[in-house]
């Protein structure tokens, strides 16, 4: 995994949470993960299956961020993790992954987008096992922070570089 | 989604765990997920995405049960969800998920297997937001209780049922 993979997806959620909730992350440095896993109160997850290469990418939002996109969209604050919340999640990682699999595909990555999945539960951890680096992007606001955690490995069948005829087929 | 798409999970995991760790679960009935979800100490998940249909799969277990099954693989039982249990969750969870995939493609149904990624957290929820229904097969033990949940999709470019020529292809 490369550089490459990084940007679509800071850039993607920047974009949705400014179009969507007119709320401005202010992205601090991306790391590779080791030990360190982000923890927070709600995540959105997602699967990624191409020709060159498969992974997952999670989104971890802390609770009263998570509320203030909610009050911004819908005008209303909500006072417990319902299922308003895990649905407004669960599109926003659908919405990121796409914004991100337009740019990648640019680049020459395709892949398809499995269904995203929500998890809950206070201080819940998420272990990407791709054989891939996982990588970490921290983000900050003033009601809380949220983190992105990408990982991607080759297919067997083919390298991880894109094809040079692959971004024009 | 048809029937056509829980029965492979099931034989899968039961055989999995037989093969792996000489482990019996007895299942139970499966059914269909309204409010009710699992809770447990530790899930494997995993985003497929197929021509005709994309969803999501996870294998909620509990911590007894987790830990039971490490033991009788490895011969010592961890005291915590370390990684080794973790890293355990997500094998089982490729191969549960390989091994319905081989089942499915003989009845026509075709996709790619994304990375799995695993979570933690006691009392954790897990929220498949597939636009299909959510099934959810419960599987009883000594050790405690495991949970398939299953949701898929169909893709907008194409029918849930499979082509007629789509398993000789």
């Amino acid at each position: 995994m490369n550089v490459d993979f990084i940007n679509p997806f800071l850039v993607s959620l920047t974009n949705v949470l400014e179009t969507m909730a007119h709320l401005q992350l202010q992205p601090a440095k991306p790391s590779l993960k080791n030990d360190d896993s982000a923890r927070g109160a709600v995540s959105g997850l997602i699967g990624m299956v191409g020709p060159q290469c498969k992974g997952s990418m999670s989104i971890t939002f802390d609770a009263d961020l998570a509320y203030e996109i909610m009050f911004r969209m819908v005008g209303e604050r909500p006072k417990s993790m319902n299922d308003e919340v895990t649905d407004m999640v669960g599109e926003i990682t659908n919405m990121v992954t796409g914004g991100a699999k337009r740019i990648l595909a640019e680049k020459g990555y395709e892949f398809g987008m499995a269904t995203p999945t929500v998890v809950t539960g206070l201080s819940h951890r998420i272990i990407h096992k791709s054989k891939g680096p996982k990588l970490i992007m921290p983000f900050n606001s003033q009601w809380g922070k949220a983190h992105i955690e990408i990982s991607f490995e080759s297919q067997d069948a083919a390298p991880a570089a894109p094809a040079p005829d692959a971004a024009g087929s």
